[in-house]
């Protein structure tokens, strides 16, 4: 390994210089000053847990993503967290244990062991909010709500929210009664949306069965035509897939009454990245970007994985991804340049600067530079033995 | 694997919970909003790096610290970051590149295989400052007042600041000329204090040599009468001893001017957790205490052995563990309850209020609850056709 090789990161490993790094430390504080405007309490998930913790009730997904590693301690496997949400429900299980409706938040360092998209790296700044106790719609909409509010406070401009249901695909499934096999086919043909795949798993499926009723609901997706074409094709099904269509259009109708500017559509066999959900989920995306930049929905099933069933929704994003996407204007106000002068008078100066302001401080090393070069655009002087401060203009 | 056992986290792995995760968090923003007023930029080094890139320049004790992964996409072996500082300098040497000095801070996770010290954990939340390209007293100065400022932010109570200098024992040892393992015992029994050890080790060494005089001075510590023993027994050893005591002198001079609140003391044989430090290092105590709540020093090898001598020096601090020890008083105000009433007119009022409050949305299944439960002290009401606020008490 030679010198030159030494600093190199590893793929999709970053550093965040200035001012990017300001400005995502300004966005993270901004995001969860708005969740806890919302009521949303703030916790502090560990960097690390034993595995059977990270990933009760969480899918396959989620376990190759996970870097693993062994507590010398103990000798057990722990893994670094690659999804905060599962924390959250674990805390709210048992660490907090309340009855009733318990609101949190959270932002952190997360690690994948690929990255889960072209577009994002291994090590995204996860933040999120997840409400539990409340299996209310309710509670699915203020979830909605606040996710599209941060994304508004990220200078997002444009979003679309795409809106699905997981009972709808589940369902379906549940009622055709597939092989292991055949059943994890469809999963993952569904999830790539590869229509002749599933022509091919699911073409001898007699019409006005579930085989046939999937198959046709792949190809629907889009705005308020959608739900009818979807309508159509489950009518009859059964009640919980009425129920599930029921609430897509219930919360398509807020959010066209609350957020007019959003466009939104839906899309029945959205699977990707739902590793635990339930119900209704939902995720939001940027002309030009092709991941996600915010989604979530309700997991029900985790809570009682933890042995304490409770009723979940939430949403997260990565605050790293909305940083390059989002228009936020950050103020930045320049430095004041000190000189490295001994005179008592300038300590007092300086100190009281400091209260509100950024004061750099000359160095001997600093003979003869330029303060511009050190982000000042203003400087401390001396005149009739007073210290002032002058623009460097 | 039970249920119960589910939720267990490993030995020095802990949730942070509500209301000590915002304390934390708020510590952390006044901690770094006061550095980013001294002029250090923040930057948000990587979470995962290559081994060579962690270690380089930084001694055997944080590779045993070092969790150890392997890289999926290379093969090859990566570490989560013990410590942040080396980071720093590599992103100072290599990622920036600047000329003239370069002040950054940071603040994150680091994680560690076994807890450093009795009282911490092994996920700290490490937060420091880090000046580069000034081998001036002016630079330790700066970062010496730097800690002792975060510090006073923290609200700790009565510092105590120890004060010593890696060249010295360095120095001593280097004249001496030891075998590997005579230094390397020398080394642990320094590093641990052991009297008896050492006078074992030492003990054949005729008076007046290097031996002899690292013996005596592993027994002298304390406030300026031990500053004056050190003299008179490292009297006629070498110029760069009586240099660096001379440092010392006038760093101590410096802190009895500007902080007469903080005592200090001398320790000059100090070295647990040094590891790569090469000149004036610092530790801060307060009582009861054990551990250090703050230290940092000059470490000006690393930046070489990433290819780019550059002179270094800085503090670092586990943000979680100055939370415990501080008497800082956040302010909390309580939050306001805004009943599940339908009225349009109630989500402008709500919208308006959570511009400057927090305001918790009842649910279906809040029906009877007490708002008091939920953190709210206040409550939205409807008077005369009129949303107000009114006090719950």
């Amino acid at each position: 390994m030679t010198v030159s090789d030494r600093w190199l990161l590893p793929d999709g490993v970053e550093d965040i210089l200035p001012p990017l790094a300001g400005r995502i430390e300004s966005l993270r504080r901004d995001v969860m000053d708005t969740c806890q405007r919302w009521g949303y309490q703030l916790v502090i998930p560990p960097l690390i847990e034993y595995l059977e913790s990270l990933f009760t009730g969480t899918g396959h997904d989620l376990e190759l993503q996970t870097f693993k590693l062994t507590d010398q301690l103990t000798g057990r496997m722990m893994g670094v967290r690659a999804d905060m949400t599962p924390q959250a429900a674990r805390i709210d299980a048992h660490t907090l244990g309340e009855e009733g409706i318990t609101r949190l938040c959270y932002a952190g360092h997360v690690l994948h062991t690929r990255p889960r998209h072209m577009l994002t790296g291994r090590t995204p700044i996860q933040a999120g909010c997840e409400l539990f106790g409340s299996a209310s719609e309710s509670a699915d909409m203020e979830v909605i709500s606040l996710m599209l509010e941060t994304l508004r406070v990220a200078g997002l401009p444009r979003i679309h929210l795409d809106l699905a249901h997981v009972a709808i695909y589940e369902s379906l499934v549940g009622e055709a009664d597939f092989d292991r096999d055949t059943e994890a086919s469809i999963f993952d043909a569904m999830a790539r949306k590869s229509v002749p795949e599933l022509d091919e798993l699911l073409g001898e499926c007699p019409e006005g069965s579930a085989g046939s009723r999937l198959r046709r609901l792949a190809r629907v997706s889009g705005g308020p035509e959608a739900l009818d074409e979807a309508r159509q094709i489950l009518s009859g099904a059964s009640e919980a897939l009425d129920s599930a269509l029921d609430q897509l259009e219930r919360v398509s109708r807020m959010l066209a009454r609350d957020f007019p500017e959003i466009s939104f559509g839906f899309d029945f066999c959205e699977l990707r990245g739902y590793n635990y959900h339930t119900g209704l989920v939902f995720a939001a995306y940027v002309p030009g970007h092709g991941d996600s930049v915010a989604k979530g929905g309700r997991y029900d099933a985790i809570g009682s994985d933890f042995g304490r069933a409770r009723p979940a929704t939430g949403f997260s994003l990565d605050i790293r991804a909305l940083v390059s996407l989002g228009e936020r204007v950050v103020q930045r106000q320049g430095a004041i340049w000190a000189p490295a002068d001994q005179d008592p008078a300038l300590e007092g100066v300086i100190s009281g600067l400091r209260l509100t302001e950024a004061v750099v401080r000359a160095l001997p090393e600093d003979e003869g530079c330029d303060p511009a070069t050190r982000g000042c655009n203003r400087q401390l002087v001396k005149r009739d033995g007073q210290w002032v401060v002058e623009s460097l203009d």
